[in-house]
């Protein structure tokens, strides 16, 4: 029995246990991440006077040979890349390398681990959404004119544009942004020094490994440091919230490419075809960014479900946690790349747009609100003169109206002040577009305002992320410096 | 047929059917809040001059009539609560009524709604949070020399104190509460003035709104406004997670209050008994919390699952999503409620706590550990000596160490420095405790470090918290201020 | 404190917690069965000598009273049902009723209560199934040659009809009732005997217990009988598969009420209309049960999270199961009644469905397959040949036909046998639908076969269906015969 | 661009797309059925006259010699394992391989891998749960007489025996095992020549496909049989309730192995120890057991939610199926073979259990029956006074059962009938054991009778499920002779 843990036990563990307990298969996504931790933790161990130079050399320059071997060079029959790591620099190193695990547990490794690999997937996928909500606003900019039906229950209700139906995709992404911003300042802090849970009774450093590892702060009572994954649970769910207004737009897309809707054509690029009918074009892409939805919604509930009722601290059951937030980081990064290309490379086909939004009685609404404007009848009595002219599903004369308005109300609107000029103007579609020009309405003043606007915080928001970012990668340089001999 | 909006229909609904999409049941959550939308909108559509300062004061009356007769006054065949409101109103101020729901539709009205009467919940919530973290910080303040065994995999790992314990809970509370405060930011946003999502051809104010209804700002985007439910999704997600952190007290509660454990005693006031055990005494309100969690955990999912692939703008499918949000957040306001009161009125068996500490060899790691110190072998051979001498279950003398020590590495510890003195040290919890003083760690010293630090925070929290609440209240006495006769 | 449970604490329940852990506004749905499970428990105790025929009489007497009285008669403020009507029996039968609760406990009670309650959901909602597979086919029936686009990735693909289209959900609906049949046997089975979990020293009789409650059999090992909630795991999930069911068909008849499709026109009866958009017909029913899918499959997960990891027996947790169990029974129940009445009224526009297979080149397989047929040249071949000419979306002459086998074979077709008149027949939507009769195929030959087959399968399953109704029915007669003076 | 599907599209599809969408990785698991498809499909083809016996046997061979080659022979960067078998195919047989598509679609095709796929899982599952069974009923039979304390609450209840609490965990595994066969029926049906759904104008003959591959019957409607997917939700759903039954008995076995329980010890094979704290054994396999339990809950809600408002038929969505269903059932396989590992070794302390079940007053409730049955006051009354005592957590003599019962009926119970002799025997936790032989009760009797019972429906369930797989076996035995030169 040469595993380092094992010598309380007996016996081995059964080979199918062993398989069943191991991390081993998603461990490669913290392979990295340990090797870092490893290596703050032992540079301050040094700086502590717990280990001597000389074996803090020795572990460093294993660290080294092991991150070049790659993941692929360790036991893969051990438990985890923790304790694989760990044996290596002991082969490696000797005496010294049995130093490195002073003053830490797995427990805290782990959780430390966890925390810098997301983080780098979440400064990735802040990455993406900003490249999301521009390529969003580019089509908005150019189609600030472009006319198209505005649907509610799926039914045509008011007319609007393309610009004013992308900028409020833009906008929810923008949200979805944020709320990945707020986690991040939830993810990036540091466990280490917690040990088992216990925090250790050598004098150690916390505040330091947090610095050298790029950590904002510390995640500080050391029970709660290895016993919470609240943060992965809060970031899997705001991947979630992210996946569901990717999968609304992608329904979207799906209806607006079938011959029915015909609003778009996808770049073949983004397209496949049947195995059997030569003829389809199908929108797969966008289905799997459906589809996916469901999977991250699964994981999250996976998490909650895992984390449910653990006593503290640490209990193996939080192991079964990491692979769902890998699966859901994954997935959602993949899917923004696909949809920023899927949106960058589209046909909009503005004229069967158009001509959707002219056919039919869509302006409707515009028509009752004319109706009070120019001839003062209340709100209500209005929708309810134009609700009977409605049922026949075309738009009416004035003639109609008044036949209804005589029956509603006992008058006829023309004699009201609703003159054949107001009505031609309230059942165009461009008109009841020009007169939105309130905040958030879709008249081509306000869009091209608010795309402007949209478009100077992506650039704002760009800008904080690469300070996030180059303050890692500035902590992180100083680690991977080369070790000096000593 | 005398509902104001079928018109356009010949026939009436199915009965089945009309009680199948009603949502009357809930609308009871947005009563007071759709009263006082009305009237922002009717006072923001007097000062814009759409409707006369008559009609408006007409309004305003009518609404405050209802809100007098209650909901439960209302006609509970209708739809939903803002076709019955405006109903009524109609009935009660004639034809200004009838001028009420003038450039506004029930898409952005109930939205508007739905923000109103959450951010109330959010602010109770809020003060349930900083409750419940007092509570723990109290009972952690009076128990930081309480010393208890330490937990992972459920098995005695290291001595810690029920201080140690308790604080690690309240921060995770902390996280929840500023999760909370972040999703507030992003619910108190106002959507009136979206109309159906299209905004309106009528000169309206929506800033205005805003400010009468006590909103921060605006969800500007008009088809945004009325077609996202991400705030419901970010806030369900946040009580899930704040729900899982209760679950786990609960759990552990549960398991103190076995004759196995025997930790703690619940009050009377909140246990119950069996109908055929009489010598029973159950922590009932503990399990239920535990259970409501995999509730909320569903609830959740249900309002990720119906959000998933909707085309924008509106579609019936949300209003599925408003009980999902109020199931969730009663759910976790009385869990917090209960589970403050539970701690705060339960006794610690700080006795059997100690004993179960000093049972056993619970402070082997910190043996190896000293062995580490005093001799300078590595940690990893010191576990490995320790872990030999572990099989036992029962405290080594320095003799079994040497025997054991003499296996793994050839040498006496003894002959190496390790002493008696610093072995009695090491085997003792209240020793490990002591020495255990860095950042986070269970050492008295550190924990009442931690606790007046934490004592500021909630106070910090609670300012904060008053000032939302205060500026809320600010806007809303404007806005019930009696009815000026004009 | 007159609880009469409670006589073994020192205080009364805090009021807060008290409503927190109560039952009682869900105890509506099993206040019926409950009086039925006293009856026959009561009877059997009679019978097996344990207790007086007159202290039998008259508790079986009190229970009727308090029946007529209803659910409303019980004291609300207690703990749950079983309590409150055990309490008033005391009240109306007085020392007799103290004899009630004599070897049961409400453990195995609520176990009981709950499988009546379910059971006759179950078996009303078999009949609902029913009815909705027979409305189906009776729509499919009258439209074995109502062609229209079939459909996958939601593009156009191959030609088919209605009755295939509705065949294909009426099939899936039978596999749900099936399923919901398997689950029956799983639910009709008799916990009472239990007790609290370790049966009871009482000489009473379990079968007698379950043929008066009209039980097929026991479940019989008693600490099973009380922790068990896998039957409401597996009902709750045949209903989210259900509601799955039913969400897709909710889909495609919103899609093909759009202006786009245009394919139905839903009745009035089960349509709605907008606030402010009065041309609109918005099809909400069908948004709700789409919507409500997403809700079944939240109570799913809650339910699974409740149980995971309970140790045995009774858990106040399994409280918390129950309300999700009725609200799932109750969605299901609703949503087949109105999708039942919606495809019953509908109406469905054959000459747009007919004229959306006819545009486009839909055929685009037939014709390979007919090339293959007609000449032998392999499918891929002449897959490949007619992808060439799909690109242009429009049916091919043959001679752009002969062009492109042409390039790809380097032989024309015509002159292997590619004829003009095969060539049409392979383009015509109707000749490919009629040449699709084998098993499970389009051509009205075989839907007609296939419709009358399930007609015979929705009456031998409806007879079987009243033979289970009519064994509880005889069952339960006798419980409920007047009480004999004896 | 050389993929055999593309010709109708001008570009090839971007890489991240291509890897978005390909389903290679998950491909593996329908490699070989994927084989046996084709294989049987084309056999029907020759036997039809469709293809030639010269191409079939061609085609036959090529099939062989990939199989041979394995899955990693494939071209990886092709859409799916069908298209990579056919490309094969085609490399290797020339033109003849082109024609293996003939009259089939990868909608089909892929629909019948999987369910060969799944329905081989669920026959070594149904092994796995029946050997489960097994191992439980042994344990149990060597336990009749192991007292041990039950628990409802987590509460010491009532005295029971390990063979009763064992007993209980394998019908719940009973009924687990018939839910599986009964969604087995559902799975093994034949998908095969629904085409692309519309079937095909090929004389093709599914009931001989069918019989080729050991299926049961043909999933009928051409239509409905690529649509749906509901079998796999059925299956994942009876997985996850599986699951759920597996960590309740993962749970218990976590605490009876803590120190506070200690009723039984882990094999060292099953436990693991910490990375520093060596005098630790960890149950780490039965936290993972129940950690699965919330990722299985979780795969389930994925494709609830993947399925959820799908229209038909095909949709690329269900691509993302198949992932959650293999995860789910390999999950739920490994699991149930570590629990029956760990049952099968773990140490029982009958010792500790009995020692527990003496402390405290645990037969409070046969006390209050006894009452009732020597001195025939109401069992509530009894309840009563014994309640009264039971405050002091011990077991009453008669003296103070005598002053409870004065104050609470004015009466002695000893004056009425209760003797020393019916106390000692009320309070022997033994005696109460083996007076609780009704029906499912834990008196020896009864558990050896029931023990004996479900060993003999194990071996009638291992008799069935050899017949289903010898069915199988057959069907491909003949499938896979040798390829007879023609």
């Amino acid at each position: 029995m040469n595993d380092i843990l094992r010598r309380r036990l007996t016996s081995g563990m059964d080979k199918d246990v062993a398989r069943f307990i191991s991390s081993m298969d998603v461990d490669r996504w913290i392979f990295e991440p340990d090797i870092l931790v490893n290596k703050a933790h032992v540079m301050m161990l040094c700086e502590q006077n717990i280990v001597s130079k000389e074996d803090c050399s020795s572990i460093l320059r294993a660290l080294d040979t092991i991150k070049k071997g790659g993941f692929t060079s360790l036991d893969a029959t051990l438990e985890d890349v923790h304790v694989a790591i760990e044996s290596k620099v002991i082969e490696l190193a000797g005496e010294a390398g049995s130093r490195m695990h002073t003053a830490k547990s797995r427990n805290d490794e782990v959780a430390t681990c966890i925390r810098i690999a997301l983080r780098e997937e979440i400064l990735e996928m802040m990455r993406e959404l900003i490249a999301l909500r521009k390529v969003l606003l580019n089509v908005a900019d150019k189609n600030t004119s472009t006319i198209m039906p505005g649907f509610t229950h799926l039914q045509h209700a008011q007319p609007t544009t393309l610009a004013h139906h992308l900028i409020a995709h833009a906008d929810a992404f923008k949200r979805d942004f944020d709320r990945i911003v707020d986690a991040y300042a939830r993810v990036n802090l540091c466990p280490l020094g917690a040990g088992a849970f216990a925090s250790t009774g050598f004098p150690i450093n916390r505040e330091r490994v947090a610095q050298l590892l790029g950590f904002d702060s510390l995640i500080e009572n050391s029970m709660d440091a290895v016993s919470t994954r609240d943060f992965a649970i809060e970031c899997i769910a705001t991947f979630a919230n992210t996946m569901v207004d990717l999968s609304r737009i992608a329904e979207e897309f799906i209806l607006w490419s079938t011959p029915e809707f015909d609003f778009i054509e996808l770049d073949d690029r983004y397209a496949s075809t049947s195995s059997i009918m030569p003829q389809k074009k199908n929108p797969d892409a966008l289905e799997l960014i459906r589809a996916k939805t469901g999977s991250v919604g699964g994981e999250l509930q996976s998490v909650l479900s895992i984390c449910k009722a653990l006593p503290y601290s640490y209990n193996r059951d939080l192991q079964e946690v990491t692979p769902h937030l890998i699966k859901a980081t994954s997935t959602l990064r993949s899917s923004l790349r696909i949809m920023t290309g899927i949106i960058d490379t589209m046909q909009v086909k503005s004229d069967k747009m158009a001509a959707a939004t002219h056919a039919g009685f869509i302006t409707a609404t515009e028509l009752a609100d004319t109706i009070v404007r120019e001839t003062d009848i209340p709100f209500r009595t209005a929708h309810q003169v134009v609700g009977t002219l409605a049922r026949s599903g075309q738009k009416p004369t004035l003639d109609q109206i008044d036949v209804a308005s005589k029956k509603v109300t006992g008058k006829k609107l023309s004699e009201l002040g609703l003159t054949q000029a107001s009505l031609d103007k309230a059942l165009d579609p461009e008109q009841s577009i020009q007169i939105r020009c309130i905040r958030g309405g879709p008249a081509p003043k306000e869009t091209i305002r608010m795309t402007k606007d949209r478009m100077k915080q992506t650039s704002s928001d760009m800008k904080s992320l690469d300070q996030k970012v180059d303050k890692i990668n500035a902590a992180l340089r100083q680690l991977n410096a080369p070790v000096r001999e000593k």
